[in-house]
């Protein structure tokens, strides 16, 4: 009854305002407020942009009927515990990346970053309509946790080297920080691998406590200063030809939000998605320029060599993680399926295209 | 008063039901159905799924409040009068691609397809972080109509042939179909370009009306059938790095919309600009492999002296259109500016990522 008399009270008071045409019925305006916690510090530069710019689209579509509180990391959980807290509920959701879940299930790491696996581009494609997100949800579905693609950063940088790596041989009892797949194949090659997090990079170069080091890319790199402490900057970045980010939501607050509410949710995933990798493609831009401009950052092609030589181990490698259990092995026959398609398709198309219009290739701006 | 009595029933009813919390205000909830006419048959593969997913995700994102009915090219308006129908009225909104309104404003094209200009990753940098949206508003500002990206083709395919084009001096006397800038600078090699729609292509292929034609894609091309019209299939697409496509709106229509509406609307239009291209880049992985092992499809590059040539006539044909008003050249000067700038990223990121993976190049497929 109280429903009816609220129904009847709607029509009566937007007729007087005047409306043209009305809802059949009016709809009780339950409120939600989520925490989403995050692997990156509060507002970072191009990534954390993500959470930021998704909190306020749903704000904004849904009319402030769910507002998302975005954390930095170690606000209200570490960054590298973003994943249980989502999963045990301290948050509803989270912006993270998959590959650092790999004690929990190896497998998270293809949906982040493969050494010479698929770009940007390519993996959007498959995660949307080559049944890369269905597996991604397969695999996280153990854990209460439902995943969205959130972000790109395109194919990074190689890493800030201070010294010349002419061949394979110079890189031999070098001490590195490269994290991920990328690190397994650079500690074949004789390279000491070493681990620490993104705030103590730049002393540890700086110091000689470390060689090199891989970070993300210009936009990234300058902010970070690294071009101080490293004379050399290598490309491409073949260990990570991008990372893709991560939207993650507990699935029981997923499930107490209304349908509109959801979709509003993921389409507001969908638009980050883009646009995170628009932001990093757009900076990365004029950070390089800066770096070679300003700072005199010696640009740097790894040698034939070296890519050959890691494009071998990196097959090693990934096949390795394949034959790990089955859930690595299902997940990475799609995305290697859908690789070789997407591959020989951009060799006549992207990869073409960027040949044909610039022909020197990616030795103009050495 | 019945505002007062609104928000009083309102808090009873829902009290009632158990919920947690409530907006501070119940809304009335008015309702809009709007038309979106296109430029393509309904339903169309690729492109043609942009508007139709567009339409869903705003009906579940606003729970029905705003409802688009979808029309294809011809059933409420010509394919080719979608802007005219959106500036008037007719249509509240429209999707289409911005080089059809050169007529109107020949600095649209800027914003569609340039020969030897940006790919679709560089284009959404360009329009959502380097100025390039700002411009495309303020050049449709003038028809009352605001715009937004839609949609992506990526790189084109570089049309069918029914003759090997083994130097410059092969394409001249052909008769082949390809609109816009490509179609200009083409002309300037000796071509004869015929302007004829979609729907006449294969049957003047067939007939020999004309010689070659480009279209769009594999996944295009194969449901056209032009394999059985032609044996060559040349790349790369140098006339159409890709297409962007647009969601046009009439400005006093997005006025009517409330807020929430309004972010929805835009959120979902992003989703769609990322979808198309993921929808493109997925189904021309297969597309191409059938083409290639059903249909014995020849597919052959351009000769070096083809894409040069073109190159150099295409940057005077971008030049002259840029010198043609000044708007023109306001746009092409930011479009230009930015594309020195992520050619020159690009080419030690995605370019030489691209070469590194695939050192043969774009050879290996023929």
């Amino acid at each position: 009854m109280q429903i009816k008399r609220l129904a009847s009270a709607v029509a009566m008071a937007t007729g007087a305002a005047g409306l043209m045409t009305l809802a059949a019925t009016a709809q009780a305006q339950e409120t939600f407020e989520w925490k989403m916690v995050t692997s990156w510090p509060k507002n970072f530069p191009g990534v954390g942009q993500g959470p930021e710019r998704l909190a306020e689209l749903v704000d904004k579509m849904s009319d402030g009927r769910l507002t998302i509180e975005v954390y930095g990391a170690g606000q209200l959980v570490p960054g590298f515990e973003v994943f249980d807290a989502v999963a045990e509920g301290t948050a509803e959701m989270g912006h993270s990346a998959s590959y650092y879940w790999k004690g929990k299930a190896p497998a998270a790491q293809f949906f982040a970053a493969v050494p010479f696996g698929m770009n940007a581009q390519e993996m959007n494609a498959w995660l949307q309509y080559g049944g890369g997100m269905e597996l991604w949800n397969e695999l996280y579905d153990q854990f209460g946790v439902e995943v969205m693609v959130a972000g790109a950063s395109g194919v990074q940088m190689g890493g800030w080297y201070n010294k010349e790596i002419n061949s394979v041989a110079d890189l031999d009892g070098l001490k590195m920080r490269m994290p991920g797949l990328g690190g397994e194949v650079m500690d074949r090659m004789g390279v000491a691998i070493v681990n620490m997090p993104g705030g103590e990079i730049f002393t540890s170069l700086q110091s000689g406590a470390i060689d090199a080091t891989e970070w993300i890319g210009p936009y990234n790199d300058l902010a970070f200063g690294l071009y101080q402490a490293a004379d050399y900057y290598y490309y491409p970045g073949w260990h990570e030809p991008t990372v893709m980010f991560e939207a993650i939501v507990n699935d029981e607050a997923m499930a107490s939000l209304p349908d509109d509410l959801q979709a509003i949710l993921r389409t507001a995933v969908a638009d980050v998605n883009q646009s995170v990798l628009d932001e990093y493609t757009a900076r990365n831009n004029d950070a390089l320029q800066t770096l070679i401009n300003e700072h005199d950052v010696q640009l740097k092609r790894f040698p034939d060599d070296v890519l050959a030589e890691a494009q071998a181990l990196s097959e090693d490698v990934v096949s390795e993680l394949a034959a790990s259990d089955p859930m690595a092995r299902k997940i990475y026959d799609s995305y290697r399926a859908f690789q070789d398609k997407v591959e020989s398709y951009h060799a006549i198309s992207e990869q073409a295209f960027y040949n044909a219009r610039n022909p020197e290739g990616d030795t103009t701006t050495e």
